[in-house]
C-alpha cells in the first residue's frame, strides 16, 4: 500500500518542476518505483537531451542504493570506498547531486533524479521534488 | 516554431491516457521530439514494467524512420525487405503496432509510442494520442 | 507484505531443483522480485554456462509482462503481434518456454525462470518451481 | 576435480550470510567459477538492490585477474598502474573491497563477491565467506 503511484509522482514532479522554475533553470525529471523501475518523466522545454538519460539514472541510483547521489559522490571519489562504482550495473549509476530516494512511513519507495543545471541546482530541485510528498 | 513542448507532450499523453482508461487497460506513454529525443514518459498504476522501455522505443522509432511501427512491422517480417532492422540502433527499433510519428503542418515533429496490451490495444491508445494535436 | 523474501526463493528453488534432478537435467534457477530485481540464482552442477543469463533474463521477463515465456513465445512468432519484442530492454526478453510469473493471492510478485534443457524441461522445472509457493 | 560445486558455493554463501546477520548488513552474495560465470547468488532481504550487479561483477573480478578487489583498488587509483582497468571488459571490473578470490589446494578455483555495506563491511562478509572453504 506504499507503493508510488502515477499521480505520487506526478506531485513529485510538480513540485521540482515548479523550483525549477523560480531558479530559472530547464531540467529534466525523473521518478522511479521501489523497483527502480520509471514511473514518469518530464524534460522541460530548453532542458539538456544529454540529461534525459542521467535524471532517469540519478533517480534509479537514489533507490537501488537508498542513498542521495550527492552523498554517494563524497564515497565515490578517487581513493575512496566505492570509487569505481560508476562503472557497475551498465553505466546507470549516478554519483553527482541530484538523486534523492524517497521515502514514506520510514520507507523507501522510490527515487527521484533531477539534471540539467549545476550540481548545486539540481539538487535544490530534487530536495523541493521529494518534499511534497 | 513547430517544435513540441512539454506541454504538447502532456496534451498528447493525457489523450492516450483516457483512451487507456477507456479500454481498461494501463499503458506507458511516451513522447519523442524530432530529434528522437524523450519529452515525457508515464506508466499508468499497473502496467507493465518491462513496457516501459518499449514505449520509449516505439516513440523513437516511429519518429527515426516516419513510420508507424504497424507499418514498419510489416516491411520486418521474415522474407521482407527490412528483416533484421530490429537488430541496429542498440535495439531501440520496435516493429510492432504501438508507434505514431506526430504530425504539424504535415511536417513530423515527433513520435508516441503506446505499450502495455495488445498490438491492438496500443493502437488504439497511440491513435487517440496523436489525435490530440 | 505480500513481497518475496530470499526464503520464498529458496523455496521455490528447492522445488525446482528437485524436479530437474527427477528428470536428470541440471539447470539454471534464477528467482526476480516484483520489480524484476535478482533474488536468488543457482547453476546446478553441469548446467550450461550460456544458460546463467538466459534463466535470469526470463525471470525478469515473466514478471515484466506477468505472462509466461512460453505464452509470451506464441505471441513474438514472425507475423504475430509482438514480434520483434526480444529485441526490446537490451535483450532481457526472453521468448521461449521456462519463465513463469510468481504469484501470491492473485498477485504477481516476482518471476520465476529456468534454463538447462529443452524447453519442455525447462518449462517442467518451473512449474514445479512456482508451485512449491 | 578441483571444481567449485553448487554445494560449495552454497558453503560459502552461508557463511558470508552468517557474518553478514552478525554485524546486521543485509548482502548481496555471489560466488563465480574458474571460468568467472556464475554459480549462485543471493540478495538478503532488505540490501541493495543495486548491489545485486556489483556483487556478481566483485566475483567476477576477484577470479578474473586473481587479486582481492581491495588490492586492485590500490592499483587502480588515478596515477597508479592500472588506472581505467573498470572501463575494461563491459563494466564488469570493480575496483573496491568486497571480492575476493577462491582457493583449494593453492589454486584460485572461483571467486566470491560480497556488496551491500561500506567497503569494510563488505570485506568482512567475504572473508567470513571463503574461509569455510
Amino acid at each position: 500500500m506504499n507503493a508510488l503511484t502515477l499521480n505520487d509522482a506526478r506531485t513529485l514532479i510538480a513540485a521540482a518542476e515548479k523550483r525549477a522554475q523560480e531558479i530559472g533553470q530547464p531540467m529534466n525529471i525523473a521518478v522511479v518505483d521501489a523497483g527502480g523501475n520509471l514511473i514518469a518523466h518530464v524534460r522541460m522545454d530548453g532542458a539538456w537531451i544529454g540529461s534525459v538519460d542521467i535524471s532517469i539514472s540519478k533517480a534509479w541510483t537514489a533507490r537501488a542504493f537508498d542513498i542521495s547521489t550527492r552523498d554517494l559522490a563524497e564515497n565515490s571519489q578517487p581513493g575512496q570506498q566505492f570509487f569505481g562504482i560508476s562503472a557497475s550495473n551498465a553505466g546507470k549509476v549516478m554519483i553527482f547531486a541530484g538523486g534523492i530516494p524517497i521515502t514514506r512511513d520510514g520507507t523507501v519507495v522510490g527515487g527521484l533524479g533531477v539534471s540539467g543545471g549545476s550540481g548545486e541546482q539540481d539538487q535544490t530541485v530534487a530536495e523541493a521534488g521529494v518534499a511534497a510528498l
